[in-house]
């Protein structure tokens, strides 16, 4: 042990919760003591530290590597990718997850954004590429990439999460299944794009239309009903993502971008805006997104993704190495607006204690929200609560099931019910420090 | 022509500054009239326009391509590269260069962060790298990344820059080059880590001290000397940026970040903080970072990235394709805190616009600024000039050039002056569209 580890300076953080919260400004302030000191070994998390922490390693004494003109991760982080459930194309849905265990911060880096195709990934020639606003307009106008790079643009950073995100929380036995399997069809990016409020008042919308319908050019041409007033609020016709052009697996070359709407309603690869009175229930609005209720009422047209958070790390299959101080961290949203607080549980729900918040908290975008624990080495279940600027609160898990119903068997986006889960995430810490993935 | 042309509700928008700037709100509202008529064929920006333009293109009949684990740019976007200049990794200093040119918002998605390496990109294998953190120090102490993953980390967005960055403009007569390549060597992530500060007071650092000196452990074990005063005050040991694990060409597995302090100052492939009384006059910074001033004095220890913009788009070798509305987009940033305003003229300093800043505008990052502009096929020049909530102002070039001197052939990053450039840049748009380099 290291001399430190006694000092009378060292004071414990103030707890602000149950099992181990401790305040969310706490940082190392009063001993954390998670550091070696230098030559003694084997102190702390140090796993195996060298008596002579500076002896040079192999790469201090070689030449590096050529700089690639695109560049990759290091070889060492080639397990940070997206879990993929359709490797061999079939004609199917396929998914792709994102690693939120392994990510730290609010952006989705472009590699690991998640992405759902009804059809696999279109190969998109941008030059013959065109958007079509027509439907109840004065003038029927179409647009070439070339057009909508010349027109005001705005950027905006936001999530997108599918309808379908968080599925297997409807099971009534919970699925040991990791964040990434159970969160992973959420992802956050910054947008950049032309208003579509700009490109409809151009066509000259017919302003008593109630509905827009946003087709895609992939083969399966999905497309969606969507609120005339959304289209003329902040929807984007979205065509860079992060900075550089958006990914073929989010609709390069555009994509119709709702902030705060479900997944599939962002239509990817977008040809065409139609401006009708009715909604069109197509395959996928009939079908695919919509499902019976316990009360016998269809669920449907139900666009916004409410407010929601998980805790990214601890979570399932991970494993603490020892007892003491570790972050509990995760992200926040809401289609409604910014995240207003976050509360992180270690009892299971017995007593909660105040998350720091990142900034910028920006609205309909993930938060990034950190607790510090010190744990005990005891069982632990950890559990986040968001609140969004509109006063809406996550939901617990019994309220929940109570009205949006379970299932008996793991479900999947096709079985009912499997839409807008947004209660709880619990993760059970047990004392050999495992994480497993728990109701509570 | 498209009928929509001539209606009589088309009006001009509110004319800013001189040769055709507008209004910073002007959207499409009043008649910027870029997409053609459906069905009309060649109209505006419509190159080729089907008669037929709902007409399906064959990715709409075919199966889609694999989702892939880690998701790539379209082959479409291929060009969407960084240029490099030493691609057979000879014993020198290597570049990447950020295409600016091709990029919107204000990340700089991770393929495409520049990168300059003094002995190539190291395979580090961060199971084996540590952090030190020694000298006038209580308590010596040894991090491995494990260690460093249990600290509560903060997230910020910011920019970093090579204190060479835009040196060719230094050059007494204008090169032609593209804005990759003059300013090519500043990019901005959103960065995660652990604030130095904290491990600096678990280390019991002695406050009297004035310097930390911080070392790489990459081959030519790059070393500076920070004031302590900066790391006790928001430098970070980096560990993620934009979300995943920091690139091998950032520093993998740590760097130091110094949000605002010039780029090598952020030490990459951080391995050890060395607190001291005095700077260590490196060779890094008493021979590649040090330069005579027209005055006779060394300009040397110059920390702040001041205040600086450009335009990134239109910019030296693309073209209009033709005479109507444009916009005009860059970035601003300052080391010093956030941008206050941005403004933008058409006509070479004669008259200048409000640019509009897209939110968030965040201290020290790049903070993207728009202005619509109406080229009237005329000759133009283009240019930006912010200032930061300092009250700094980016200089003109004539004072600029008489306090910081300039060169009589190409200037390098290994010749003086090449440091710290951040007057202002200047594009002629001629009459057939293609932009250029200029002074004026």
């Amino acid at each position: 042990m290291t001399s430190h580890r006694t000092q009378p300076t060292v004071q414990e953080p103030e707890i602000v919760a149950g099992n181990g919260l401790l305040h969310r400004r706490a940082l190392l302030r009063r001993g954390l003591t998670l550091a070696g000191a230098m030559g003694a070994g084997g102190a702390g998390s140090l796993t195996g530290a060298a008596a002579e922490p500076l002896a040079d390693p192999p790469w201090t004494h070689e030449i590096g590597g050529i700089i690639p003109p695109y560049q990759v991760a290091s070889r060492f982080e080639k397990n940070v990718v997206r879990s993929t459930d359709n490797p061999r194309n079939e004609p199917r849905n396929s998914r792709a997850r994102t690693p939120h265990h392994l990510l730290k911060g609010i952006i989705t880096p472009n590699g690991l954004h998640f992405t759902i195709c009804h059809g696999g990934v279109p190969d998109i020639d941008p030059a013959q590429h065109k958007l079509v606003i027509h439907g109840l307009v004065k003038r029927p106008l179409v647009f070439t990439l070339d057009a909508l790079e010349r027109y005001p643009m705005v950027s905006r950073i936001g999530f997108v999460e599918c309808g379908g995100n968080s599925a297997p929380l409807f099971s009534n036995e919970p699925l040991q299944e990791s964040v990434q399997a159970i969160h992973g069809l959420a992802s956050c990016s910054e947008w950049t794009g032309v208003p579509l409020a700009a490109l409809l008042e151009e066509a000259g919308v017919d302003l008593k239309a109630k509905w827009m319908i946003a087709e895609g050019a992939d083969s399966p041409r999905l497309s969606r009903s969507v609120p005339l007033s959304k289209g003329l609020d902040d929807a984007m016709v979205a065509l860079y993502q992060n900075g550089e052009r958006i990914q073929p697996g989010q609709g390069y070359p555009m994509r119709l971008w709702l902030p705060g709407f479900e997944g599939n309603m962002n239509v990817k690869y977008l040809r065409r805006i139609k401006i009708a009175n009715e909604p069109q229930l197509s395959y996928y609005e009939a079908r695919t997104y919509s499902q019976i209720l316990p009360n016998g009422q269809a669920y449907r047209f139900y666009f916004l993704q409410e407010v929601k958070s998980f805790i990214s790390s601890p979570s399932h299959g991970q494993a603490l190495k020892e007892p003491g101080v570790h972050e509990i961290t995760g992200v926040a949203y809401s289609g409604t607006g910014r995240i207003a607080k976050v509360m992180v549980s270690a009892d299971g729900g017995q007593s909660w204690g105040l998350a720091a918040l990142q900034d910028p908290v920006l609205p309909k975008a993930f938060t990034r929200f950190r607790m510090p624990w010190r744990w005990n080495g005891g069982p632990a279940v950890l559990q986040s609560r968001a609140w969004d600027e509109g006063g809406n609160v996550q939901p617990l898990r019994e309220a929940f099931v109570a009205q949006r119903g379970q299932t008996s068997k793991p479900p999947s986006v096709l079985a009912f019910p499997s839409q807008h889960f947004n209660s709880i995430t619990s993760w059970a810490v047990g004392a050999n420090g495992e994480v497993k993935h728990v109701y509570a």
